[in-house]
């Protein structure tokens, strides 16, 4: 799983119909530190998200092991908003006094 | 998933079998801001998708998971063409305004 | 499968309902010589691990094949702990003297 | 799926008994102008391709999804052999006036 | 499928029950003319592959469809050992004459 940061949205008219109703997130990935690392990824959503959270996402076949995604085509799927991340033994992340900014 | 522009079209006589009737477009991936990477994958078409078009793609075993490439050998698909982007609030990409250089 | 040393851990608590009861943890990958090569991933856990061990962790669908994980939506999963690294007939990590530092 | 030009052979004698009657290619990775991009890979062939040539191959699990590698290890698998690739509306690849050098 | 030498051993005894009795080997991946990457994989074995000698492996969930890996979360298994890799037509690399320096 990778962390990212939900930067904002795709809209898709024209698409296979078995993505119909999911919601596509662009994300862009982050490091321990909790900074941008300038990679990004498209991914569903299965959990309720919303643009400027901080959250884990899956890759592969494990996209598709979901509730939401279950034999849809999605490589990507956010399955997780963060509440905290600690990396030695420090909180580097804490979303209840994230700004957004 | 991952965005991409079609810039061109393969074509192959000698393939396997299970490939017969599905197009294949030569795809150059795209940033979040809508700048080419310089990176390619050449992705089979289930949307109905045109050269120049701005698409999402999916790759892996997902590729698999389309009405148009179902248990086919096809590791990247495109199964989306991109109506808008939005990152950070305003819009980076909008297919209705594209002309296409 | 890939050698990591366990650097933190990452809470969720709106995540999807198969996620219940794994347990996250931030890790950073090494190279053979047991060096951070400042590369992260975020695992769950199948084998009991703590911060600060290093193990060997898998990716993509292996993920799911380890009893803690099966059928769920991790695609790096911890699945051993390792005791000795030997390198070109050299012991470069043993877990016996490794201080944690 | 990705481009590359055939570039050698591989034989093994001591192997797996599912990869029995399977040839290996060495293959070089081009970019869409043809240009070889010095990533290579070993991939089994399964429609008759040769050395010298351009060819279309997949990775991971589509790998097993052709008639030759149904359930056996390859994560590399060639499925066409290019006739000719466009791009940009110029033709940067045809089979017919390649010399092979 | 990539190239690699094997260059040591990994022991671990506190892993998950399904990795018993596989043996673990720290590979690094070669290039096409044998000069080691610099990129490292730690590889289950299915062929009986031993430390200095120059093997095939797969990645991804190829890594689970040999006899000794079935169903095991083995994400890198070797499942060759290179006898003659030959490219352009020289062989560049020969078992029989491999001096294991």
């Amino acid at each position: 799983m990778l962390l990212a940061k939900i930067r904002g949205t795709l809209v898709s008219s024209q698409k296979v119909e078995s993505l119909e109703g999911l919601k596509f997130f662009v994300c862009e990935q982050l490091d321990i530190s909790g900074k941008p690392l300038g990679k990004y990824i498209v991914a569903a959503d299965s959990v309720g998200a919303g643009v400027g959270e901080v959250v884990l996402y899956v890759t592969g076949s494990c996209g598709r092991y979901t509730a939401a995604t279950a034999d849809r085509p999605c490589d990507a799927t956010i399955m997780a908003i963060v509440d905290t991340l600690e990396v030695d033994g420090r909180a580097v992340y804490e979303k209840s006094t994230d700004t957004g900014t």
